[in-house]
């Protein structure tokens, strides 16, 4: 199947503009807003935080996705997450899209927003209207718009996150093939955890595609991407991620299962990895990215809880830190992932770009070559495979080391 | 129930002896072995991790419990956890069991081992032998012989963790009571987490008490001690909970359920309570015990998993070392335990020895007077509470900020 990586990000599908402002929300000197906006009425998918706690932007996008099942524009802001705010917090996110809905012309239960930041406070809700109204003026279908975007909704994150992929379907007229383009943001980089995160995501698409299969899609690619991501083991209050399809490529609407609906999967999962990677990747204060693919598992589900267990782990992330190659660790968090294995057969690897190491095998750490372990924990990316020898079912989770910075990030994020 | 706290550790109870040596294994100027020896054989009870991969020790040790049932002595070394070693692993534990006992005439399966240190290498099973001789030349009853082998045994430990109780229980020959004593010693601070961890505890007591009542009482203690202290989350290969009673005391046997046997039990409580909270607030590079406490809730496993929820939240330990009162992480900690509950109606406090912060109320993150909860914060001990409003059940949990040191314990832990 043939997906494209192509520049850009939730402008670089047709019809999709956005834009962002330095609203003060809490930091000086920065954006701390964005907008999307389609200029057709989209079909919407979300996936949200699974925390009992639930922060209002997402009590009021999942009313959307679930009872009107479209919408039009996003408005976030990052600072404050509008979480624990009750009734007012609520309120507050009516007012955000009221204000929208006037300054776009569409109707208010077609603006999805979204906020992530500190749990508590209330919204200065002057100060996200003037936003509001002041990015709807200025919104833009360049590529730009889309990267500027990506740069407001960042908190402690130290690169934006967006990717863009195209890919050919049938045209609705019959008449060969049209291009369909998909691009995505992404935001998160603490408070991240399988099951999503304080994770923003927002992906748009110009495919046309039925609604529920575009919610089906959604549900069955985060599992393999955003859900395989861990920095630190929190899942916060306030972890979103829309799909927002337009129509506009001229595609013949997806309506079924089959070869335009593989098609379009694999490129919303070729957009969700990117961005679940570099999220991790990003993971704050992370000095590496942490890859553990079990292969050989029985079930996948069991692949998945194996791989997610060691990317969790407090002792692996320190481990890959200081360089040191304790690789006895990834065994012990294998060891507790709640899977039964036998420890007897199964085989564990440092699996680098241009060498591998054994560590463990037959039931014992191995030897190995200190210097080569010394250079495969030094890239940037720390890869670790383990062979389960029971079946053939695979699965890969990302994570980051475990840094002085995160805590200096952590110990004082408030001020 | 009386139950007094005495100074000391396991050789606090009549018939047990202690000793320990420097034996050479990884750490050059201290005491890395110690030795338990009771004048009698013990019942003996045990609970050992639930990692699936279990260190040659563990296995060990659970077969002497499993199927001998009786035990005299007991053999620990820090610094090489003899985990991930295979056959030769069993086979060191083993020899180990064969050498004490030569060196203490009793059946080498009445000999426990215990194992703490890093995962793969093989014991140096030479100098393992030679320092079992040499203990068991060297055995003592007196309190300090207690605390040095606490002390040997130790390895990130930045304190040694021992206490002692006494209580009253009818005498054998049925002439008034007796008094019975309870001691324990134990080792942890890093790889600790529910479900034990690494973790090694010997609890000795001169009670007369029937073996299978003995485990009982055990496997129900640890539920609410061991099991509710987390460091970081990490179960270990080796954890080990070892409990000996020699029937010294000359106490009635506990022979069924009743009075004596909750005496017991509360005994087995403080002593092991005792240990677990020191384990907590000894966590790597810990400059604050956490302690968490849950009421109101449903059931008595809901209020754990809430407990334990908190406790191990890196954001939350990280704000605690940061004395950053971004207390909604506490909130959304409650909130990703698995437990279902209403946001709207729970309670959060900061509760500290003279003052208490009402912190989220009413669905609400409430203001607070900041320097309060400095203050709150910069104690030893920072305790938050919650009440469910949703049943009377109640637990506690224990745990520790996460700080730079903690990264880097575990970032350079091998050398």
């Amino acid at each position: 199947m043939m997906i494209n990586g192509i520049p850009g990000g939730v402008t670089a599908a047709k019809g999709f503009k956005a834009a962002c402002c330095a609203a003060g929300i809490k930091y000086t000197g920065r954006t701390d807003m964005a907008m999307l906006f389609s200029e057709a009425p989209c079909a919407v998918a979300g996936t949200f935080t699974t925390n009992v706690v639930k922060a209002a932007p997402v009590l009021w996008d999942r009313r959307i996705v679930k009872e009107v099942g479209k919408a039009q524009a996003v408005v976030v802001n990052a600072g404050i997450a509008n979480a624990a705010t009750g009734a007012t917090g609520m309120a507050m996110c009516a007012q955000t899209a009221q204000c929208a809905s006037e300054a776009l012309g569409i109707p208010a239960d077609s603006v999805l927003v979204g906020s992530t930041g500190v749990i508590g406070p209330n919204l200065p809700i002057d100060r996200i209207c003037a936003g509001v109204t002041q990015m709807a003026a200025s919104l833009s279908d360049t590529l730009s718009a889309g990267t500027d975007a990506s740069r407001a909704i960042m908190t402690t994150d130290t690169i934006n996150k967006e990717c863009a992929v195209t890919f050919e379907l049938p045209a609705a007229n019959g008449e060969g093939a049209v291009t369909v383009t998909l691009g995505g943001m992404s935001k998160g980089s603490g408070m991240i955890h399988p099951n999503m995160c304080t994770m923003l995501g927002y992906v748009t698409t110009d495919c046309a595609i039925d609604r529920a299969l575009l919610q089906k899609a959604l549900s069955e690619v985060v599992t393999d991407t955003f859900n395989m991501v861990s920095v630190d083991g929190d899942t916060s209050t306030n972890d979103t991620l829309l799909v927002m399809a337009n129509g506009l490529a001229g595609n013949a609407t997806i309506a079924e299962e089959g070869e335009a609906y593989e098609l379009f999967k694999a490129a919303l999962t070729a957009v969700c990895r990117d961005l679940a990677v570099k999220m991790a990747g990003d993971g704050e204060g992370a000095t590496h990215l942490i890859e553990m693919t079990v292969t050989g598992a029985d079930t996948k589900e069991h692949a998945r809880m194996l791989a997610k267990s060691v990317i969790g782990s407090s002792l692996v992330k320190a481990m890959v830190f200081g360089k040191d190659a304790n690789c006895g660790r990834v065994l012990c968090a294998l060891g507790y992932a709640g899977v039964d294995f036998d420890p007897a057969v199964i085989e564990l690897y440092l699996a680098g770009e241009e060498q591998t190491l054994c560590f463990y095998r037959d039931g014992c750490v191995q030897a190995f070559d200190e210097d080569i372990a010394l250079a495969l924990l030094s890239e940037k990316k720390v890869a670790f495979t383990c062979d389960m020898k029971m079946g053939d079912q695979t699965a890969t989770a990302w994570g980051c080391d475990l840094t002085y910075d995160y805590v200096k990030i952590n110990g004082d994020y408030r001020t």
